[in-house]
């Protein structure tokens, strides 16, 4: 008999549930839900631009709907399947997305005294209204423990754990007091499915990342959080009783409730949560020397290495943590703050053209043909400056420059910020052998694609499935179950890549070299605080262009 | 009796006569012709898209219709005209616009042999086909007359006179060779009006800013003129026997011929042509301490200095000449090579909105809240940079930004430039006390001169005609007729300026200096070979931006 996982994949505005048949990755159910609170399913406040919350009513609701719609799709679309074959359940979230529990694990929006209380939700991982606590928490780290703060490339995020409890302590504090636990949902979903006991165990994914976790170490101790805030202490006591695991380890049996509810067998095994980005590189097939780029508004990379052959630190990622992604091997987690949004920003707010008819014109231009360069960084820089206070540039334009060329330039910019990554990720012997990219971009851009391997000088492959996270959560799941022996061996079995690569075309390889020369210089000048002589780079484009015109 | 002028204004498409009295200024008939050849008035080839050329006989037939149509608006609108009333004719023309002419001043085009060939045709100014030889003139210039290049700011175009000539010689010998002499048309058209014998005398204004003309020096020597080429010393001893003369003085009485045609009195003066800004420059009211800018598609910068008050070179500014605008006063001439051109690039090519809703909207926008900064060079560095292989740049976009925030930057960086070249003048000891515009955008775009008033922390007068260069023309010829004793008496009696002004708002100008030196840093990063250090340049703005938004 065929056995199938499920992967739960709860994205920011819904939840997809995706049925997976073990012995051979065929996605055989699917159905997606999207979030019945808030505006597309963030909570927002009138008053507070920042606020970015969510209930977490959504999320079970969300698996009562997609897990029956996509079990009955399975059974329509493949004759072999029936609930009885699903053997493990998977999750992967968003985050950090992290909300407080009561002593028995349960949200305090189910406290009548909290219910209306935005404080009491999930604060989703775009809310920033921890900015001023991360700033905080950023210098006492470099202070206290420089090398906690090292894995995160010197910053710590207003978007992280640590930062959001701190700020609910500071303008909430009565729901603080009321929180026996803060939980990433990643970690209270898989012990909502499992009816588990608390503490509620935690995933070393979101522990590691966004946290401080660190097996070495363990959680923060009491003199760091203490320095932050007293109350803080009582939080980081409880964290020393938990359990840490990845996501090849089970959180738990499914419970009777749900196993009934779901018309599934109860106490097959529901893996540890992990994020959607992470479980997304596992479904993309990630493994040592292959960089796995999750490109949609803002690029996700994540590579591995196995534990001891990587660094613990590379300066300027934005990530570095054991065990996150495959078990045995470090995660090394960068990215870019803007990817599809660039684009978006110059098709849709600048209202410079539509992506299909600017992308057309663009391909029909060569490598360096524009005169132009951009830095990507009009969201910020997320790796390797970590630096959210610098923005775009665009140089080399004329009179005659037409939208297509300032849209090639801008998919240039990323490509090349891309480049500074496995550039950094090489220079710590974090050697990257082929890329292999998904999400939206990936699918539904050949122009992109094709710059990426142009610019990186190596080839691009796409992941054969469009649902990369929820399929790595199934995967986690069949490891769990143990329908796979490990990871690898249940990769190999379970994803794939569409069989036509992008590969760099050796004359475009050229010409970029020389324009990420230009790129380098612009983001060392205005990222860093060196001295630098530019008055070539004008000189330099027009001369690279110039060159693109004798045939 | 009232007593009247005409100033004829020689444009790039269109000729247009302006009836003025002279008493007072009134603006009393007008009437404009567009040439009737070529591609609005040019003529192109089809081969070369650096060809630009025109047909005399153009010029002529322009004559005849707008002088007798605005003879009889004049006679419409002005019950005290009569033409007979008429005491001199100016005119100003584009430039450097020269054509070869045979051993009697006329025309190749009037020869069958070259009737049809373009380079026997007048080479307009925006002619690039000699970029080759005015680099050549350039490099020899430096080499051997220093101090002639030193006033066209190190850099002889390759739209001006011996560069154009030298061309010929190289890509026409036989025109080259037929040619008795080389003329301006704003010297031609004069000796045609007074059938001035050859050789055709030569106004000082297109002689000391385009041909390397100075009183204490001359014409070009044989010796330098035959390091270019042998074929151009002829030229050159030619130039030796010709009357050099300013628009102060007549190039003669107008010929029986044109009297009975134009219905004029015969033997009224005509005085000798000068260049269509600088004779806008002097109908704008141009004295010493003001700076007159003729802000259309790029600006035309003018100052004059009473001879021996101001260096005769200043380093990057393309012109310093004496005479050219006043008598008994050096002409300084600086430039934008795009301002209006800059904004269309903005609202047409990249089509991000209109100009009438992208200035309201950018009107809404305080100094320094767009976060934005841009460098003007899309279409190169006229003053002080003097390069043409700059291009444009923008820094400090985000997601969010907008096409007005664009347009307002793009304002912004025009009037930064502006800002440059009045802080070169006054390094030198030209004061610059108070700015007149005039040019299509002095009268459009309220927005455009609120922000050069509070960039330039000056008040920027507006010029009451919207016809200054045949204004100017007009007040040349009321001096040469004696209608006036001399320019200035003229000036205060037929020129004037708007009534309201734009003033500097305090606020805006201390952020502006913020701003603007922002842009200087980048100026000289990019413009000069300048090691620099911009780290800052993105906080900076960041840091500008939210000043704005504390009340």
């Amino acid at each position: 008999m065929s056995a199938y996982t499920i992967g739960l994949d709860f994205g920011t505005s819904s939840v997809r549930a995706l049925v997976v048949r073990v012995a051979d990755g065929a996605e055989v159910g699917t159905a997606e839900h999207a979030y019945a609170r808030g505006e597309n399913g963030v909570l927002l406040s009138s008053g507070d631009p920042h606020v970015a919350r969510q209930h977490p009513h959504d999320y079970l609701e969300g698996v009562r709907v997609t897990v029956r719609a996509a079990l009955e799709h399975a059974s329509r679309n493949d004759t072999l399947f029936s609930n009885a074959a699903v053997v493990g359940i998977g999750v992967d979230t968003t985050g950090s997305s992290p909300m407080p529990v009561n002593e028995h694990g349960a949200s305090l929006v189910d406290d009548p005294r909290f219910a209306g209380d935005l404080d009491a939700h999930v604060w989703l991982w775009k809310d920033h209204t921890a900015a001023r606590e991360a700033q905080e928490i950023t210098a006492l780290a470099h202070r206290m423990r420089p090398q906690w703060i090292a894995r995160y490339g010197g910053v710590y995020s207003a978007e992280w754990y640590w930062a959001k409890l701190l700020h609910c302590v500071r303008v909430a504090p009565g729901v603080a007091a009321a929180a026996a636990d803060w939980v990433e949902i990643q970690d209270w979903i898989p012990a909502q499915l499992t009816a588990q006991p608390v503490p509620i165990a935690r995933g070393i994914c979101a522990a590691g990342h966004k946290a401080f976790y660190d097996p070495q170490w363990g959680f923060p101790d009491a003199e760091f959080l203490g320095a932050l805030d007293e109350r803080l202490v009582r939080f980081g006591e409880h964290l020393k009783s938990v359990r840490v695991a990845h996501s090849g380890e089970s959180a738990g049996g499914l419970s009777d409730t749900w196993a009934n509810e779901l018309g599934l067998r109860p106490g097959i095994p529901v893996a540890m949560g992990a994020f959607d980005a992470h479980l997304g590189a596992v479904g993309a097939g990630v493994q040592p020397g292959t960089l796995v780029k999750i490109m949609g508004t803002s690029t996700c990379d994540v590579m591995v290495a196995p534990l001891g052959a990587a660094p613990n630190t590379i300066p300027g990622l934005c990530g570095v943590a054991a065990e996150a992604v495959l078990p045995g091997h470090l995660s090394l987690e960068a990215g870019q703050s803007a990817v599809g949004d660039l684009y978006a920003w110059w098709t849709d707010r600048i209202g410079a053209g539509d992506h299909a008819g600017l992308s057309t014109d663009a391909a029909g231009l060569k490598p360096g043909q524009t005169g132009l360069l951009a830095l990507d960084w009009n969201n910020g820089n997320r790796t390797v400056l970590v630096d959210q206070e610098l923005s775009g540039l665009l140089v080399g334009q004329s009179l005659y420059t037409r939208p297509a060329e300032v849209y090639r330039a801008l998919v240039e910019a990323t490509a090349f910020g891309a480049k500074v990554i496995v550039e950094r990720l090489e220079a710590y012997g974090v050697g990257v052998e082929r890329v292999v990219a998904c999400g939206g971009i990936a699918e539904k851009s050949p122009l992109v694609m094709q710059i990426y391997a142009d610019v990186l000088g190596k080839p691009v492959f796409v992941s054969k499935s469009a649902q990369t996270c929820a399929l790595g959560s199934a995967v986690a799941a069949a490891v769990v179950a143990g329908a796979h022996p490990d990871f690898g061996t249940a990769q190999r079995a379970m994803t794939g890549l569409k069989s036509e690569a992008y590969r760099p075309n050796p004359a475009a390889v050229s010409v970029y070299e020389h324009l990420y020369a230009l790129y380098r210089t612009l983001h060392d000048a205005f990222g860093t605080q060196t001295e630098l002589n530019l008055g070539h780079v004008m000189k330099d484009l027009l001369r690279i262009r110039e060159e693109t015109r004798t045939p």
